[in-house]
């Protein structure tokens, strides 16, 4: 086993020796940039951590890796278009620096290319893996169009808000996870716990990335503090907070999502405030909490060593514990 | 064998039985409606008949047959987007009865959707399938990004041109007919025969959908008749006239191309003259024939019966035909 920093370095030499070189240098050039952009890379590194956890050999992971962050990458380019977002990571988005057919092609483009790394393995691997990632792919897809319908409808529930995160963002984690198994010619009962610990490690780690837009500490957090609130996003926080919220803090609150005062400074120090005060911020800590436990639970029916399910339980904390 | 009409009634009953039902609604109705719109189902039913061709079941290409079909959807639906196009087929396009976004994200599910259905072959058909859908669809890719890229340059070559419709229109429909030939077992030779067939026949298509846009009969062509001219579009007639032009017919021709009168009849005239002065409008039909006469050639070499490729010939005829 390598260490998580290790995984990474790994997996970015690996991504900077397969820079795209192919004709029309206009289609692949978008490419090139968007996955040089960084990030965490956090769900391939998550795919050659668990392959060696079953004790395949993480090289041979590779591929697998780069499919999943080539496809995480081309739902960020889509994204970005459907949010009309003109920055990702501090830099240009892909619709902004070149245009919205850009954005668009290249998007399609990187899909395709990402089945294509699954073709370096033998069958029944490239089969169990396509099949996965066609799964994961299409819950990626129907939990955006979730996020998109929730924005005009005010009675999303919460199981609704957790069933639209999950696919969103936690499925493609378990994935990841779930392919290393794969790999590694893990058994199915394992493929399958490694994958909903990554479920419920995801859900945790968007929770959180709902927890953080509004209470994380703007010295450490990179995006702007209260990101959220001023979008009028109804988050976690937001549908804990009416659930709890007395008559007058329930109309203080959907007054307050229905406007975008110029300076939004007050409005969020009054959201979060009501956020504390119905109790929703406890609440989401206490959820974050849920679904990482939830997710050691699954660690002890893993047919692996305990320095491995250890690593695994030392992982999902730094995860939770951090603070950008 | 069936007819070519019978095949394609087999086909359209399939789909109509595979609407899709599932949740959220607004990501799978413009996705229905798209499918519904109707078309010539020309690449689906080349599948199936290609699988009876090479004594296969036409029964078991029902699902590549839908995956073609489904990927040749989400190409249009993006495509639609990035030519801005209010109507397809005589109807409004996804983006335009619903919004941008749902054409971006019905059409990414459209591409995944595509790859599922090869799932109900066993291995290593459905590598084989797999592989050739993703090596074709990245094509698709490329050639709309020549066709972008075309747009803005004036150097374009005639083989760029055929290169631009090879991958833009032709490799879809040969890898319809190859993905037949894999699920009948038909040997490889064969299969790349069938596909030379198809990628030769593809392109005189594409070629012949250039000259009747220009040269087409009013009374029986669907689109309007000079479409490509008013938009001022670098087809093979356009690059065919600068190529035999003499210098005062290049300056007229580039000059009308470059503007867009209120009142397009007097220049569509013009225009299609100096095609037709300059040679440009014989050489296209040339083209049309050369192409089709490669792939009757192609034929021979295939092992099956000379009814069988009578069959091909003469479906590959009618084609050449059209008025449409």
């Amino acid at each position: 086993m390598l260490s998580i920093d290790a995984y990474r370095s790994v997996f970015v030499e690996f991504l900077e020796k397969n820079t795209y070189n192919n004709q029309p240098k206009n289609l692949y050039k978008p490419i090139n940039y968007i996955l040089k952009l960084g990030g965490k890379r956090l769900r391939p590194l998550l795919t050659l951590m668990t392959t060696d956890i079953f004790s395949g050999d993480h090289k041979d992971a590779l591929e697998a890796a780069l499919a999943i962050e080539v496809f995480h990458n081309f739902s960020l380019v889509h994204d970005d278009i459907m949010d009309d977002a003109p920055l990702r990571r501090g830099q240009t988005t892909v619709h902004e620096k070149w245009d919205l057919n850009t954005g668009i092609l290249s998007g399609d483009a990187m899909l395709i290319r990402a089945y294509q790394y699954f073709e370096n393995y033998d069958d029944p691997i490239f089969r169990q893996l396509a099949k996965l990632f066609s799964k994961t792919a299409i819950e990626v897809c129907e939990g955006q169009q979730y996020d998109i319908d929730f924005e005009t409808r005010d009675d999303v529930t919460i199981s609704e808000y957790l069933k639209m995160i999950e696919y969103k963002t936690s499925v493609l984690v378990a994935a990841a996870m779930k392919m290393g198994a794969i790999i590694a010619k893990a058994d199915e009962t394992d493929q399958d716990h490694i994958y909903e610990f990554g479920r419920n490690l995801g859900i945790a780690f968007q929770l959180q990335d709902d927890y953080l837009d509004a209470f994380g500490d703007p010295k450490t957090f990179g995006k702007q503090v209260g990101g959220d609130i001023i979008e009028n996003k109804k988050t976690y926080l937001y549908l804990k907070a009416l659930e709890h919220a007395s008559k007058e803090q329930a109309n203080q609150l959907t007054d307050l999502f229905s406007i975008q005062p110029a300076s939004s400074d007050e409005k969020v120090a009054i959201v979060k405030q009501l956020f504390e005060e119905t109790g929703a911020s406890n609440d989401t800590k206490q959820a974050i909490k849920d679904y990482t436990e939830s997710a050691f639970t699954v660690l002890n029916d893993l047919n692996i060593s305990s320095e491995k399910k250890a690593l695994l339980r030392t992982f999902g904390e730094g995860l939770m514990n951090r603070t950008v």
